[in-house]
């Protein structure tokens, strides 16, 4: 994670260009920063490319629902900032193992996902190859109210976060356990844990429900990496320090209980497991009310000031370890996955 | 070919949404069609996918040369509608074996194609994979005088070309024939023939002459896959057939009397060799003479009537062969590429 964060900065520096370049974020603008880079005329644009063996196992994905989740992760890039996706181009690289019948699964997933989100197909490439390779590329705009970046929290922001962390990895988690549809899908737990993973949704609706309440004033990212890493990442872009309760973190219930039953610890799954497509903001407190009342952000903690400047840390605090003297932070290094 | 083009036409079908959708060439606009897709407010997009050992080979492409023809390939689609290109993601798989300084010297060649012609590289990601793969996106705008494509072009028109056709396939032959940089580069014409296949040049400035001239009176595209599947792509999307004089194509004195000394025939080279990304335009005969004394688009041939409406042709006459009474047609089956 490091080495790649490393190499992604120099990446910004070869491909910098002249003082006054148009584009905000230019220079590999969505690699480093925001989720997606912001051109004139508060366009939005975003790119990401998903590698058979890398970020998904044919083995146990189907293919409409890959298409799916090919789109919504693309389109989550767009909630990220408040946006609303317009439209998308998709490379494919496919192997000869693919077949028309294949191919037509995928497409159609990935056009449902588009259109039951205002999204269109707009072009695309075809290439043989020796894996399944998607690339796609999302066309946005910012939504009229305005522009929420990682950078726009402040000291004394409550913290707030939609959904259901953790439940993606446990279905990943199941299904490489070999634990596939016919035996879990008697069990409601893993069907809501399989499908938090094949076919999430972006949470455009949550994000727009935000932006227009608080306009620009605030922060605001997708928790593709994990709920630890978008603390994080958050609190690197504005400069602050974050304390996160807990047991605020909204996990469902049955997710919690099919954890514990696998042996497997829910909060650590949902701070380092990744791929939930949660979204992670930062507001001013005189918000939260209407924000609890009218859609599904939960408060879990609040912005600090660094201790040391420059060195941001998201401490772990909860009402049981509350006086307990042992302090606990979001280590990185734990994170489980960094795939899409 | 066929296979592909049927397929991209299914595809069509499968990403096709709701009548009233915003964008023109809407489900998979740029992959069949016109080279890019056209939104709204005059808006181009395009994207491409280049797989290694597919589109290229690392046993004969320096990383430099890689980045930048990468990047010029996709100006080109904005070059083939005549547009100005502005905003680039790219994303990269990465196999082990490519090293850091292989990888800067990408984005080096990359970046400098893109800033030579006006364009800035925005965002994008990476990713591990087995092979390298490189997914490009260019946005960019409509000329202010009009948009050209291929579907313009009426009967009675000149048909017009830039550049220097073959020269790209020549180059890629002696590279496949191991005659590398140590044995070419003391021959001039080889290595006018490797920077050709190796470092194209998109031809946005001839665009922009063309689109002063014409506005949208007319029809464009470039000819990455050959000249004579560019003529026919026109005519199949203008309901027009074309007849072309041969010897009017323009081919460098050098690439000629290279050709014939590898025992190769330069016309077929220039007709189906492909990966040359000159521009081929379809124009009312009364802007022949600006266009040929301006810049350099030379007259190749005419657009004709359909004999059999629905089946486009593409006849090959010369001065030598007027009178033979033998009909030539382009045949796109003798294509030797269609990579890029």
């Amino acid at each position: 994670m490091t080495g790649e964060r490393q190499l992604i900065k120099k990446i910004k520096d070869w491909t910098a260009g002249p003082v006054g370049a148009g584009a905000t974020g230019a220079g590999a603008g969505n690699m480093i920063g925001d989720d997606c880079a912001v051109l004139p005329g508060q366009r939005l644009v975003s790119s990401d490319m998903l590698v058979e063996d890398r970020h998904f196992s044919l083995a146990y994905t189907d293919f409409e629902s890959l298409g799916w989740k090919s789109c919504a992760v693309n389109l989550s890039d767009i909630a990220a900032m408040a946006g609303r996706p317009r439209y998308l181009t998709l490379c494919l690289s496919l192997p000869s193992y693919i077949s028309e019948g294949d191919l037509q699964s995928f497409y159609q997933g990935f056009n449902q996902c588009a259109r039951e989100h205002g999204a269109e197909v707009v072009g695309g490439d075809l290439s043989g190859g020796d894996k399944f390779v998607i690339a796609v590329t999302v066309i946005g705009e910012a939504h009229e109210k305005g522009l929420l970046k990682r950078s726009g929290a402040q000291v004394g922001d409550i913290v707030l976060a939609t959904g259901n962390f953790g439940a993606s990895a446990l279905g990943l988690k199941l299904l490489q356990a070999g634990q596939n549809d016919q035996a879990t899908i008697k069990m409601d737990r893993g069907k809501l844990a399989l499908t938090a993973h094949r076919r999430p949704l972006p949470r455009l609706c949550e994000a727009f429900a935000l932006v227009r309440q608080i306009g620009s004033r605030g922060a605001l990212m997708d928790a593709s990496d994990g709920l630890a890493d978008a603390l994080f990442q958050i609190s690197e872009a504005s400069a602050v320090s974050m304390k996160v309760n807990v047991e605020q973190i909204p996990i469902d219930p049955d997710m919690r209980a099919l954890a514990l039953a696998l042996d497997l610890d829910p909060v650590r799954l949902a701070l380092y497991g990744g791929e939930d497509y949660e979204l992670v903001a930062c507001a001013d407190s005189g918000s939260i009310d209407f924000l609890e009342a009218h859609f599904p952000f939960v408060p879990i903690g609040r912005v600090v000031a660094q201790d040391e400047p420059g060195k941001p840390t998201v401490e772990l605090v909860s009402f049981e370890g509350a006086d307990s003297g042992n302090q606990a932070f979001v280590d990185l290094s734990n994170c489980y996955q960094h795939f899409w």
